[in-house]
């Protein structure tokens, strides 16, 4: 990618511009409501400089996870009441002379800010004016949850940065493209009108991300693609992408519809929430607690939200273990099933996130009910975690790979591309 | 089929039995809360002597349509206070001179009730005891609206012709071969365990009859057959049925979920309900009203929760009303293609009821999405209403089919096969 500096913006900001050979470094940072995820990419060669995770703000016992490429990890124990002070301590360490990875401040050229709902209005990522601050708060209704943390965020940036230009890059924007078969629910249309009641779908930036790769490893234009992305991890998503625009997601209004996830139930049928809030007495704050934070994998296995764990048990003989993986693969079929009849067939199906990437059991498993369509698994290539690479045969109709998903880079490359 | 006398029952009753060539005649039964719907069946043939509707039972302007075979129809304005005083003129009505078709009640050698719901205690049709009353009121609770008045009509029988016998056909007992990890939903296993919450599905008797008719028609062994047949109506549903035997099916829990239907909402976020109840300040009554009686079709078109009145509008150029339809056949294309998934393949898909036996352009939308599965239609064999047929080509690699549904005969058919 070639860098085209915008002269009329050197003009007026006080940055440091890049010339010739000078290196860009963008930093991207992903904000919950007690952490903050960073990375710090040259953007020349896309290596990852420093990378961290800063957790526990504004509660007890607050750290950082900070590491430096090429350096040991270190711990950083101090008092982070807000985000602010949790990135000023994030910029102390990258600049460390013993642990950091960049001299001052100054190197930091631009930051990438990973923000979850952009609703209707961000159909694609966005350099952050005083306009698009207002629309991130337009936002928040629709996102209760993550996009007050990912605006906090943003502006302990701008006051320790105030002139480093800042980019948001959206979870939803990828799928903007849907087209309203897809998109809406078959609700009384005024609530789409009045409230934006509709899909959103989520883990746009990783279903973008590995769509794109999946055409660079196939070396096909991904206008004449058919592709299925699996983002499975704690929290999963499928996508539909024809011609690289995503036709559907399976997660909708917010990131609970869809697949089996660790702790969420995915899809259910709606008449069961007043059934059990009657029979259970539980007010809606108590259900949704239930429904996004004790169901899925958790729920069914009654062991762990994490996959690993419930792998385990069912090595062990626990049924219920059995079950709930059973499940997860079954609604992992089922989607992938759709999503080939939504497109009229598939050319690549993509494995990605940490149970896509990691368990060659998962991808085994939900591959042996692909051979309708021409899936041929070779299972040798899927001996492996981790590793980008195409795990079908030769002869395979449809073709399958694992793509690690890098969302970091993604929001580095968007940044970098609108700065 | 032979009917085979129960002697021991012959003893101690006093109903007329058969023997050699007296036909066997038996009475179908369909109640709603305010409505009572009949056949009256010759066995030996299989033949409709007379059918008809009460409705508005309980209500103000009660009437009976009723029509004999061969005969014109008849309308009956009478009182009719509940469903017994309504069954007791349906039988004036069979049994009258001039419009009915049998001598006396006495030639009523059975009835067959449809029953809603039977739970996980009912797997199959049964012969109506006092323990089987009992079980049908232990299942009231998972289908508050359907089960009493399905009870109402059973009652109403017995205390009319209490020395016939009867059998209760139940909507879910073809669905209860699912396996675990297509009937759970990923919710606390708990709530499974206490309250019974899971997937139970409905319109089992079509979804069993149309299969054995495939089976039929196809000439196969149903037991080497993969299914997917798809229940059109105002109310809709799509079952997996694989060896006979049912895999999968789109509704759930109760008939909300699944697909698109006339009013009912079908698949969406769980987390919608309490965003909208509380923007809308909705009870969980008025939401579960909202979710099932304004939303589907009606809700998207804004037009009528009938397909007829929708597609005259979509000519008219109602974008709306393409929307709905749109959307209605975009879900049957996905639930399609994640059965043939389930499956791992499919050899015969079906279309039935009103929908699926008359719309051939519903059929020909559907299709056109299937062609990476091998189906091929035969567009002049589509253009047909109603009309028990192959509709796929030769060369096909999945057959499709018309096939009208019945689940009268169906229900008749348990029923003789029981007493």
């Amino acid at each position: 990618m070639i860098f085209v500096c915008n002269c009329n913006k050197m003009f007026y900001g006080e940055r440091k511009y890049l010339v010739g050979g000078v290196s860009m470094n963008i930093l991207v940072i992903n904000c919950g409501s007690s952490s903050l995820k960073y990375q710090l990419i040259d953007m020349d060669n896309e290596n990852v400089l420093a990378k961290g995770l800063a957790e526990r703000i504004g509660i007890e016992n607050p750290r950082i996870k900070h590491k430096a490429s090429g350096k040991d990890e270190v711990i950083i124990e101090k008092p982070m009441p807000d985000h602010k002070v949790a990135l000023e301590l994030v910029i102390n360490a990258l600049v460390d002379k013993e642990h950091g990875c960049i001299e001052s401040m100054n190197e930091i050229n631009a930051v990438g800010h990973r923000v979850v709902h952009g609703g209707e209005k961000f159909t694609e990522s966005v350099l952050i004016t005083d306009e698009v601050m207002k629309g991130l708060n337009d936002c928040v209704d629709l996102a209760p949850l993550h996009n007050p943390p990912n605006i906090m965020g943003i502006e302990a940036c701008k006051e320790i940065m105030p002139n480093v230009p800042m980019v948001a890059v959206f979870d939803t924007a990828f799928h903007q493209t849907m087209p309203a078969d897809s998109y809406l629910y078959a609700l009384p249309y005024e609530l789409y009108e009045k409230y934006g009641v509709r899909r959103y779908g989520f883990h746009g930036t990783s279903h973008k991300y590995v769509s794109q790769r999946t055409a660079e490893i196939l070396n096909k234009d991904i206008k004449d693609l058919k592709i299925i992305t699996c983002h499975l991890g704690n929290g999963a998503s499928i996508a539909a992408i024809k011609d690289g625009k995503c036709l559907d997601t399976s997660m909708g209004f917010t990131p609970l519809e869809g697949l089996v996830m660790g702790t969420r139930v995915g899809d259910m049928d709606p008449a069961i929430i007043p059934f059990i809030m009657e029979k259970e007495k539980l007010n809606p704050n108590e259900m949704s607690n239930l429904l996004n934070k004790e169901s899925g994998v958790l729920g069914i296995s009654g062991v762990s939200s994490d996959f690993r764990d419930v792998e385990d048990e069912m090595a062990k003989g626990n049924e219920r273990a059995k079950l709930a993986l059973y499940m997860f693969n079954n609604r992992v079929i089922k989607y992938i099933g759709a999503y080939a009849a939504m497109m009229n067939g598939v050319d690549a199906i993509v494995f990605t996130a940490g149970l896509g990437e990691n368990s060659a059991e998962a991808r085994e498993e939900i591959c042996k009910y692909l051979t309708y369509l021409g899936v041929e698994i070779d299972h040798e290539l899927n001996k492996v975690r981790g590793k980008e690479r195409i795990i079908s045969t030769e002869n395979s109709k449809v073709k399958v790979l694992i793509v690690p998903t890098n969302e970091e880079l993604m929001i580095a490359r968007d940044t970098k591309a609108l700065i």
